[in-house]
């Protein structure tokens, strides 16, 4: 053993000490009781996987920013960095005999290396849910009311769900004539909302100052209804219409819900995995400044997987969850514990026989493991941040 | 993406599907509130590490296993191999202005790269304990007797506490002229229970037959009381013979909390980790050839993270207990839901208002996401484990 030695944690890690990690475990143990109120299973994979199967559906950005290494055999393994392909690659090879829809939920670590940022470190946790199997209106309408469903059962009050549909800008990106390099470009300005950036692109791609014009009001395409018709007057073709009869559709059903209050449009909302195919959105809460869950339709991921099926759902950062319900003055501190059992003389047989009795009524009971005064006790009692004390031998 | 990629998991791995998954909430929820009721707090700490925080305690043995890769900045990171150590690092780092004892515990993953044995992969969770800063056996029969309330409250009826001392043995070690390489080669075997290498090594050792004979009884010493004498009998000097008063004050306190019926000794167990310095113990239940749950006391960890303090403890193995609740027969299926809501025609805003108004009565509630007949409705409530129909529109 060394000695003296002062340890660190890798960057982009933290410990989650008793008050956090208290208040991580009530909004994980909501979240699993809520999820399963929907319909919904709980599913646990590997903590890390082959990389080329985590890399079904990522983009070359995502496997930068994976935690690699490699097995006894020189395959390269990787942690996870989202559990949406990991619940495909399961759903897909193990539960085809499961009738659709699949209703599947999942509250786990994933890991990417980055920047941390606020909110987000190199490892983070995800509550989540993925409905397979389901091609409708109906099936994004659900995973869009269950995302409001969680953010409320965590203690949120003030947020908002942006919606928005990839069709609708692959419908313009098709009548635009920028070759496939320009338009990963135009998407990933888009995605970074960097509109000078934007402007700089489409600049130089040769496109008619019309075309451009159109482009750069892509990413203002947010808000409420009105928005919707500003929309329909600038899609170029039927992919783009289609897209907005279907968010049409799923906007009916979220008022069925009674959810439609926390639902606005973003028609420039395109996120930072490659696979999704339909809608797609975010939660925001005021003052934290990037989503607290997101997701959407992602219809060709499993097909990667050898079983073709639609799918739909989304995940909700817990880490982004605790601090926005901080920052608001929502966090509800630690219950106390119920008593403090002390003892002097002999009465450490008596003292344990007490705190057995009040252990198997239920009560959260603190022993101590050495004589004490009842002064010492009636310290410690406060300072333990127990309720009561109840001292033997006195 | 790669079309028609059949995919597979690492070597050591596992997906928990729903009914399994389900089962492992259902435990380490109990655990988590078990844990609390005797006044301990959860702390979360990194799956990774730097590679020589987590030596600190640590065999070289155990490094050969550990998963290792390397950070943005060459550092060596490693997925943690227990607990026990984080846990120490985090309670000598931050947590110094916290009084003692200091009651943490977790409910976490760990990885150990190994031949996959039953009931073991290369990643697997526990659930454990740790009790800092008190030294008595009054911290370690609670350890103890927590581990029996846990194995009880995870479904267990059957089960068995075989509790030692490592002290005994280091006493022993110290009267009988062994190298310290021969008598690492001695604990290992012992720790193996490999009689056959234990007599190879004595035989090589040069030592007396009567030392021989001696060494070689320390494995059979394995009973109720009556080991008692007979080891006292055996223990050459003072270090031997504290260790077994040590066990005598912690049983004597064991039969307060009513557990001694699950507790016999075995004053050659030996734990796989090296930094344990007192009593030590392993859970057994009937037809797993495995420990499901082990600890011991550790007083030296902390010191190396440069904050001096005795330390208790014990770890669960949570696959461990399904899988003997599942040979046991305690395995208890999942429930059911309660309500399957199906609708015809354009009854589905109908359908998802009744969705909402029982989910928030705290049903658990699927919905059909498409028309479909009553007989097919009927058809999917019993497919789809739902105790009622609700069907809408007809």
């Amino acid at each position: 053993m060394k000695q003296d030695y002062v340890p660190q944690i890798p960057y982009g890690t933290r410990d989650f000490l008793p008050r956090e990690a208290g208040r991580k475990r009530v909004v994980e143990a909501g979240l699993a009781q809520l999820f399963g109120n929907w319909g919904y299973d709980e599913v646990v994979t590997p903590t890390f996987e082959y990389l080329e199967t985590l890399m079904v559906g990522a983009t070359n950005d995502v496997e930068q920013h994976m935690f690699k290494f490699l097995d006894k055999n020189n395959r390269i393994l990787a942690l996870r960095p989202d559990m949406t392909t990991p619940i495909a690659r399961t759903a897909a090879t193990r539960m085809r005999e499961a009738g659709v829809p699949l209703r599947l939920f999942y509250l786990t670590n994933v890991f990417r290396y980055e920047l941390a940022q606020a909110g987000r470190q190199c490892e983070f946790y995800q509550a989540g849910v993925e409905l397979l199997g389901a091609p409708g209106p109906a099936a994004d309408a659900e995973i869009i009311a269950l995302a409001v469903a969680s953010m409320q059962e965590a203690g949120l009050t003030n947020f908002q769900v942006s919606l928005g549909q990839v069709d609708f800008i692959n419908g313009i990106m098709a009548e635009s004539e920028l070759n496939p390099a320009q338009r990963q470009q135009v998407k990933a300005a888009i995605v970074r909302r960097d509109l000078v950036g934007l402007g700089e692109i489409l600049s130089a791609s040769g496109l008619s100052a019309d075309m451009q014009k159109f482009l750069k009001s892509i990413p203002v395409l947010h808000g409420r209804q009105e928005v919707f018709e500003q929309a329909y007057k600038m899609a170029p073709n039927e992919v783009s219409r289609a897209a907005l009869d279907n968010l049409a559709d799923i906007f009916r059903l979220l008022t069925s819900y009674g959810v439609q209050e926390h639902v606005n449009f973003d028609l420039g909302l395109i996120r930072d995995f490659d696979y999704y195919t339909g809608m797609v959105f975010e939660g925001y809460t005021p003052g934290l400044g990037f989503p607290i869950c997101g997701g959407g339709r992602y219809d060709k991921m499993l097909a990667a997987f050898g079983s073709d099926s639609p799918a739909t759902g989304f995940a909700l950062g817990i880490e982004r969850v605790l601090l926005a319900l901080e920052r608001q003055g929502l966090s509800t501190p630690p219950a106390d514990k119920d008593c403090y059992v002390a003892w002097q003389g002999n009465s450490l047989p008596e003292a344990i026989a007490t705190a057995n009795k009040l252990r198997a009524e239920g009560w959260r009971v603190e022993l101590a493991l050495e004589a004490e005064s009842r002064e010492a006790a009636e310290i410690n009692t406060r300072q333990r941040c127990c309720t009561k004390l109840h001292y033997i031998g006195g």
